[in-house]
């Protein structure tokens, strides 16, 4: 029977994430969600931090069903790397887009530059893209038997905020959670991405037969010391939330070149 | 003995690519920077397209020495990506940063949102990250057999007038050229990134045991009607350049978020 008001249907929410569909992160991001959709898992079948933003395309992939301790939730895993799960949910299991997609809880920072090296944030940065809002979650600790406590109710809150309203389709937003007990949080702050980055150093070897081989290495470095970064905000104890953007024109460095190369 | 006037320096060019470092590409991009620097090549061992800004960190590096048709020139193979490249070069090979990095001459189009997929954009946009001035190239012609004798001319226009400024520390350029005889290019317009994206449709086999695999494929779509794109310049026959950027906050968005998640 047609009425005037159409029935709400209930949110088909993603969850990808790029340490794999057995990490404990994610299964905390599923238990965070209860509640709020109908929730369909598409993750790696294996670690694949430090991915960014790549995709398969000189091999085929494999989809494999599995089952998650969540053993209601439909669970698949996937050969490929974070942004091809993204692409496979939405063509060969979804048949639809969803209305969110969420990648994490990642163990260990997404913040600052680690945004453009993350898997879980190409994940998320993949969905919006493709016109789907996300979120990305990451937890400053790399423990597989990290605490997430606080990072379940948080992400939660940010989850439902969310979806009640009518997300920006190209929505994506960087969570970080600070590692500390819930108690301690201030709040959710949100930030702008910090300048910091990678001082490299490999770690230089030799392997039995005398050749040499290396390691990647290196130190953090913030080179930001805004108060409106999301470094700062989680040094002080703050979930840091960014707002992230696929267009990666530098609108003022276009201008000066405008300058240069006159038509 | 002192003077007043420092003696400018030889500058020290980086090259690097995606298609790996036997591709007819980078022997071109090569080719294009005769005398204007001491030109230190490091790239793949083997092809990387679509590696985006991915870096390898659970498993070792290797480098290799090796001969290319330019047999003066010191070339090196890495087994990583685009973006293990850029940080070897500098921590490994050349002992400091280079006045500049340039990658490609990619095979086949990284205009509009390619410039995320891209390990040819990546391996420019790490640099950038690591305070060294970068620019990717690419040629809309997928084939090994291309005619690279446009791209050679304005590559090398393009260095010469980002060298013979201070360029900024971060700067990055995505150029693409268009697949037509040096006599149809129209010069240079700098552009921002257009909106356009692939619709993906994976093609579904059957392995010789009955299982399912898939193969990515996809049509681009531009959404974009904007005659400032590189998607606009390129169509209409020139040379395309978008600076870009490593700040991937969405500050409109960041405005919007801050009334809804209140302090």
């Amino acid at each position: 029977m047609a009425t005037g008001k159409k029935k709400k249907e209930t949110p088909v929410i993603l969850v990808t994430n790029d340490d794999g569909v057995m990490a404990p992160g994610i299964f905390n991001l599923i238990q965070s969600l209860q509640g709020l959709g109908k929730i369909v898992v598409v993750a790696p079948d294996k670690p694949q931090s430090g991915m960014g933003h790549a995709i398969t395309i000189g091999s085929p992939l494999r989809l494999q069903k599995v089952v998650l301790p969540q053993e209601e939730v439909e669970a698949w895993s996937c050969s490929g790397t974070p942004v091809d799960c993204v692409k496979l949910a939405v063509d060969k299991i979804l048949h639809r887009q969803p209305d969110l997609c969420v990648s994490g809880i990642n163990h260990g920072a997404n913040h600052s530059i680690n945004v453009i090296y993350s898997g879980t944030m190409s994940a998320a940065i993949e969905a919006s893209i493709e016109n789907i809002p996300s979120i990305g979650f990451s937890l400053l600790d790399y423990s597989m038997e990290a605490d997430f406590t606080a990072a379940r109710k948080y992400a939660r809150i940010i989850v439902e905020e969310v979806l009640k309203r009518k997300p920006d389709k190209h929505l994506c937003l960087n969570v970080n959670f600070p590692a500390v007990d819930e108690s301690l949080i201030n709040g959710i702050k949100i930030c702008r991405q910090a300048y910091a980055k990678y001082e490299e150093d490999f770690d230089e070897r030799k392997d039995p037969t005398g050749k040499k081989y290396f390691w990647l290495t290196g130190a953090f470095v913030n080179f930001d010391k805004g108060k409106d970064t999301d470094v700062w905000a989680l040094a002080n104890n703050y979930v840091s939330v960014v707002p992230v953007q696929f267009d990666l024109t530098n609108y003022s460095l276009k201008t000066k070149f405008e300058k240069i190369f006159k038509s």
